[in-house]
C-alpha cells in the first residue's frame, strides 16, 4: 500500500502524508499529551515511512483525527499532539452492495470503497461470486492501509463481510430499501438483446432508459416480477421518470451495487430491478469489479460534478 | 488478471467472455476462415480459460473484433471465425496525463485507463515521481490482459511509455492545447490554504470555484504566472466561467491530468492551471493514482451520467 498517492494531494503544502492509529483504550487525546503507539503503528512510522524526530503526523482516534509530532523513535514510538484536526463536512451516504468477486479482487474493491466514501460497504453472495473470501484479519489489515492512505479516519460500515457470512441478494436488495439504486451495466445493449444476432441491427446509440429522480422517495421494493427473457433491465423501468443527475448538488444517499467477476445474472438483474435499482453506463467496456466500484461512486460522488 | 469481471457483464446472455489475440501478421479474417493462434494465446485459452471444442470466443485483429469458435486445442489452437462484431459507437477523445507513481500504480492506473475508454495515455515525468518504470514488455502485457479482460480490441495510445522517455509535464500540458483540461483535486481547501492553520476557522463547504464550460473552446495555454503562494489552484480559474457539466450530453474530447503518489507540487499545480486545467473534486479523501485515473474518467465518462 502506497502512503500519499493521488491526484493532488491533500498534504500539498503541509506535507502531513503520514497517519497513525492510537491504540484501542488509550486515554482521551488532548492538545499537548504524548501518546505511546503500539509495536505495529511504531514500526509503521519508524521502519516504514521512517518519520524523524520533529517531523509532523495525523493520529486516527476512534473516529476522529489529531496533528502531532514524533517526539521519540525506539522500538515504542511516541506521539506529542498538536491538536485535533477539525472534522470535515459530513458525507452523504453510500451504500455499496458488493457482489463478490475472488479474495484478491474484494480487496482491491473494499480498498476503492474506502478511498471513495463508501459509508457501508455488504458483502453479498452472487450466483457467480467466487467461494473464497479472504480472512477477516487479512480485511482488517487492508482497511487500515486504505484509511492511512487516504487520510480517512473511519472506515465504512461493514456488513456481511468475515467472519460474518455473506448476505443473500434477496436478503442485500431489501437493505435501506427507501433509498435510490443504481447498478453498473457496462453496455445496455446487451441486457436488452443478445449479443451475436442483434448487434448488426441496432442503432448505435440505444435509446436510454428512464431512472427516477433522485430527489423524489419511493416506497419499499415492489414484488419481483417473474424473468421476462431478455428485457432484464429495462422491463421494470418507469417510462415517466427523469433521469438521475449527479451534477445538481450531491445526492443525499444512494445504494449502488456491483456484481462480481462474470457479472449479474438476467434473473439477478431481473431482482435488482424490480427493487427499484436502475442501470447505469459506466463505458462501452467491461469493468473489472473493484473498478466498477471506484467508477460508480465516482460517478455518483459526494462531490458537484462541476468541480 | 481476471477476465469477465464487471458491474454486469455485458457477456450477460451470451457467454462470450473469452477474448484471445490473431497473430500479427495473419491473412484477414473472413466468416468462415480458419485461425491458428501463437503459442502464448493457445496456452491462454486451452490452459488458462480451459475453452473446450465448441466453445465462442472473441478475436482481437488489429483493433476489430470477430466472434468465431474453437475447433483445435492442441499446442497451437484453431479458431473458426463465424463473422464480424459490428464497431460500437464512436468512443469520445479522453487524453489522460499520468504523473507517473510507482512501477506498479502505473501498471494498475494502465489497467483501469484502459478499461474506462482513455483514447491516449501520456507518461509524465512529476516532480514526485517515482524513478522506477515498468520494463517495455511488461507493460504491454498488462496491457493486453486489460483489453482481454475489458473486451476492448484498441489499446489507448501511449506516449512516453516505455521504451521511450516520460515527457516533462510542461510538454504534456502544452499537448492538445485546445481540449478542456481538468485535474483531480481531492480537497480544494487545501489548495487554498494551509493546512493545520486554517482548518478550524475555514466554513464546512467552502466556495467552489468557477470552470469553463466545456462546450466553449479556448485558445493555447497561456504563459505561465510566477507562483503566488498558497492560493496555487484558484488563481488563474475565470471567475465568470460556469461549472463543468458531465451530466448533459457527453463531452467530445477531453484532457485529465493525473498526479503522482505525493500529489502534484504548488508549481506543478500552478502550472496545470496556467495551461487551462481546472481542479475537480473526486470526494473528501487522498486517492491512490491508479483510483484517481478511474474516478476522473468516470466522472467525466463518455456515458450521460443519468444513465
Amino acid at each position: 500500500m502506497r502512503a500519499g498517492a493521488g491526484a493532488s494531494s491533500s498534504r500539498v503544502g503541509s506535507k502531513v502524508s503520514v497517519r497513525a492509529f492510537a491504540p484501542a483504550g488509550a486515554d482521551p487525546l488532548q492538545a499537548g499529551s504524548t501518546l505511546e503507539l503500539d509495536d505495529e503503528e511504531s514500526r509503521y512510522l519508524i521502519k516504514v515511512r521512517r518519520v524523524r524526530i520533529g517531523e509532523a503526523l495525523e493520529v486516527f482516534d476512534a473516529g476522529s483525527v489529531w496533528i502531532g509530532r514524533l517526539v521519540a523513535a525506539g522500538r515504542r514510538a511516541r506521539v506529542r499532539i498538536d491538536g485535533p484536526r477539525p472534522p470535515g463536512a459530513p458525507v452523504p451516504t453510500r451504500v455499496v452492495l458488493l457482489g463478490l468477486p475472488d479474495a484478491a479482487a474484494t480487496l482491491e474493491a473494499v480498498t476503492g470503497a474506502c478511498e471513495l466514501g463508501a459509508t457501508q460497504l455488504v458483502f453479498v453472495r452472487c450466483e457467480r461470486s467466487s467461494g473464497h473470501l479472504p480472512s477477516a484479519g487479512r480485511l482488517e489489515r487492508v482497511m487500515r492501509a486504505a484509511m492511512r492512505q487516504c487520510g480517512r479516519p473511519s472506515p465504512p460500515e461493514l456488513l456481511g463481510a468475515p467472519p460474518a457470512e455473506p448476505w443473500s441478494l434477496a436478503n442485500a436488495l431489501a437493505h435501506h430499501p427507501q433509498l435510490p439504486g443504481v447498478f453498473g451495466s457496462v453496455d445496455d445493449r446487451d441486457n436488452l438483446t443478445s449479443l451475436i444476432d442483434s448487434r448488426a441491427t441496432e442503432p448505435a446509440e440505444p435509446p436510454m432508459p428512464k431512472v427516477p429522480r433522485l430527489a423524489s422517495h419511493r416506497g419499499p421494493p415492489k414484488p419481483s416480477r417473474p424473468a421476462s427473457g431478455r428485457e432484464v433491465s429495462s422491463a421494470p423501468i418507469d417510462p415517466s421518470s427523469a433521469p438521475i443527475d449527479p451534477s445538481s448538488t450531491p445526492i443525499e444517499a444512494l445504494r449502488l451495487l456491483v456484481g462480481p467477476e462474470g457479472g449479474l445474472t438476467p434473473a439477478e438483474i431481473e431482482a435488482a430491478a424490480a427493487a427499484g435499482f436502475v442501470p447505469t453506463r459506466l463505458g462501452p467496456w467491461i469493468l473489472r469489479t473493484p473498478t466498477a466500484v471506484v467508477a460508480l461512486l465516482a460517478r455518483f460522488g459526494s462531490a458537484p460534478a462541476g468541480v
